[in-house]
C-alpha cells in the first residue's frame, strides 16, 4: 500500500516536472484563456483520421486531400486568398485554419456545419472542391484492405460508411490544437514570455474593443458578427454570410469571428482573403468594426501582440497510406 | 588504449545487435541486391531540403509542391496516369517515384537530368508543372527569415540561390530509400521472408528475362531501353523518350527502365501510366519486350514476387514551414 502511494506520488511529480513551473501562478481574470493541451478521446481513431485527412483518394481527381487547403505545414490553411478546387476551380471563400477548430461554436464561415464531423463531409462532395460523392469515397475506401482492417479495429466493423469516415477525420482534427504560445505562457504567469511592445499591443487590443469579439481560448470562434459595423466592407466576394443558413435578413454579411490563434501563419485575412498583411487587417478592423483609426505605431503594437499567439504546431509523422488494389475505382482528374 | 578498443568493440556489438542476425548469411550471387540503408551526408541540409520539398511557395500558384506529384504518403508518386500541373494542366508523362531515385543512372524518363540536383530545378520552372521561375522562387525564399537562417546554417551564407535550393532538395531525396523489404530480407538469408509462390515468381522473373533490365539494388533504373522491342507499344502519349536528349534516331522511344522497388505502391505503370494494374503491366512487358505470353498463373506469381519489393517507407515528421512576411511575393494561382 505504501509502495503504491509512493508510486502515485512519483508519477504526479513527474507530471509536475514536465509542466513548466509557471503553471503554478496563473494570471488573474483575462478575456483570453490559454489553449488546453490536446485531449484525444480515441487515439486509434485519430490515427485513422490522419490518414483520411491526407488521402487525396477522397476526391474525384485523386489529387486533393483535406490537407491540400488546410495544410498542416502552413498553419492549417493554404495561404491563398480563396482556395483551389477540382479542375482548378476558384473557391468562393478563404479557407479557415483547421488549427484549434474544435474550439469554434460551429464550422465554416457561416457556421453551416454544427461540428467538425459535419464539416468534414462538406468539401468531399462539393463540386468546386473535392468534387466526389460520399458513396464513391466510401466505395474507394472499402476496396482498400488496409483501410478495412483499420476501420474494423476502430469501429468494430469493416463496413465503412461516411459517418465513420467523417467521425475519424474529426477525431484527428481535435488533436490539432496549438498550446504553449508565448502569450499563453504569459497568461500562465511567465512575465518574460512577451516583451513590453507585445504587452502594450495586448492592452490596446483590449482597450480598443477588439476583445469584445476576439476572446476566449481561441481568441475568436465564439460568435457571428457583421463584417462592416461602422462602415460597409467593400469586396468582390459574393459570400453573404450567415443569412445563407438562417434565411434571416439580419444575418446578411454576418460571419463567424475567426480565431486569432496562429494568425501570423494564416494570411491572407478575412472571409475573402482581402487583407494581405496583419497590419492591413488590423487597420480595416479598426475602421469598419470599431470606428477607430489606429496610428502606425498602434497597429505595429497590436501586430506584435498577435504574433505572440502562435502556438506549438501539431507534430506528427507523415502518414503512409494503404495502397489501392486492382479493384479500387481509379481517380478521374480530367473528367 | 585498452579502454578505447573495448568501447569500439561495444559499439560494433551494438550495431550488430541492431541489425538482424540474418545479415550474417547473405545469399550468393543474385542479379538483385538489397537496398542499403540511408547514408545522409548532411543532416541539416536534408532537413532544409525536406521543408523545400513540401513548400508550395516554390510554385507560381502557391499550391503545388514537389510532394504534390511525388507524394511520400503514396509511394513517392501521385498514383495518376499523368500528373496535374499549374491550372490543372495535364502533364505529358507519368510521375516516376522519388523513392530510391538516388539509385537511378539519371533522372526523368528520358534521363535529361544527370542527377537529383539537376532534376529538382526542372518542375519549378516548367510552365505546365509549378510554372514559376528560379529567380522568383529564390526571391520568395529570400524574403522568409526562417529560410534565411536555415540557409545560413547549412551553406554558411544567407544568400539563397537556386543552386543551394536544388542541392538541399536532392540531399533530402537521398534519404528516401526503402530498405528491409521482404525480398531484401530473403536476399540477406531469411528463408521465411517470402513464401513459395513469391519465390516461384522470382524464379520466373529471372528465367523469363525480366531481370536483364530490372536488376541491381533498384531492380531497374540503370539503363535506357526501347518500349516495345518485339512488338510496338500502342499509346496516345506523345513522349518520344531519350531521342529528346540525344537527338539520335536510335533513341526514339527509349525510356529509362523504371525501378520496381515499391511497385505495389506506384500504380499506374509505364511512362504513359497506361497499365492500371501490375498484372496488366507484367502481361504487356512479357508480350512487347520478351515475346512471351505469360499464363494467368505465371502473372500472378510474378506479381506476388513484385509485391515483396515494398520496403520500409521513409518515416519523418511533417515539416512546419517558416511563414511568409509582409514583403514576400504573394502566389498568383489564377493568373
Amino acid at each position: 500500500m505504501k509502495h503504491k502511494r509512493s508510486m502515485i506520488i512519483s508519477c504526479a511529480l513527474a507530471v509536475m516536472a514536465a509542466a513548466p513551473a509557471l503553471w503554478a501562478a496563473p494570471r488573474g481574470k483575462e478575456p483570453i484563456q490559454p489553449i488546453a493541451p490536446v485531449k484525444v478521446i480515441d487515439l486509434a481513431m485519430a490515427e485513422l483520421g490522419k490518414k483520411l485527412y491526407f488521402d487525396p483518394r477522397l476526391s474525384k481527381s485523386g489529387f486533393i486531400s483535406c490537407n491540400s487547403c488546410h495544410n498542416l505545414s502552413m498553419g492549417g490553411t493554404d495561404n491563398l486568398q480563396t482556395s483551389i478546387g477540382h479542375k482548378w476551380n476558384q473557391g468562393p471563400i478563404n479557407a479557415p485554419t483547421v488549427l484549434n477548430s474544435s474550439l469554434n461554436l460551429a464550422q465554416f464561415w457561416d457556421g453551416r456545419a454544427k461540428d467538425l464531423k459535419e464539416q468534414a463531409g462538406g468539401p468531399i462532395a462539393n463540386p468546386g472542391e473535392m468534387a466526389f460523392t460520399h458513396e464513391l469515397a466510401v466505395e474507394v475506401l472499402a476496396s482498400i484492405p488496409g483501410y478495412v482492417t483499420e476501420f474494423t479495429q476502430v469501429f468494430g466493423s469493416g463496413k465503412i460508411d461516411i459517418d465513420g469516415v467523417t467521425q475519424a477525420i474529426a477525431e484527428f482534427e481535435k488533436t490539432l490544437v496549438t498550446p504553449n504560445s508565448r502569450f499563453d505562457k504569459w497568461l500562465m504567469g511567465d512575465e518574460n514570455a512577451i516583451n513590453d511592445t507585445e504587452l502594450a499591443g495586448y492592452e490596446l487590443f483590449k482597450q480598443s474593443g477588439c476583445v469584445a469579439c476576439h476572446n476566449g481560448p481561441a481568441v475568436g470562434g465564439s460568435s457571428y458578427q457583421k463584417m462592416g459595423v461602422v462602415a460597409p466592407y467593400k469586396t468582390a466576394s459574393k459570400a453573404e454570410g450567415r443569412i445563407a443558413v438562417t434565411g434571416n435578413e439580419a444575418d446578411r454579411f454576418k460571419f463567424k469571428v475567426p480565431t486569432l490563434r496562429n494568425v501570423e501563419l494564416t494570411y491572407p485575412y478575412f472571409h475573402d482573403g482581402g487583407a494581405a498583411t496583419l497590419a492591413e487587417a488590423v487597420d480595416t478592423m479598426g475602421r469598419l468594426q470599431l470606428g477607430k483609426t489606429f496610428t502606425d505605431e498602434e497597429k505595429s503594437k497590436i501586430v506584435a501582440f498577435l504574433k505572440t499567439l502562435t502556438g506549438e504546431q501539431p507534430s506528427f509523422l507523415l502518414p503512409i497510406l494503404p495502397p489501392s488494389t486492382d479493384k479500387t475505382l481509379r481517380p478521374k482528374p480530367f473528367e
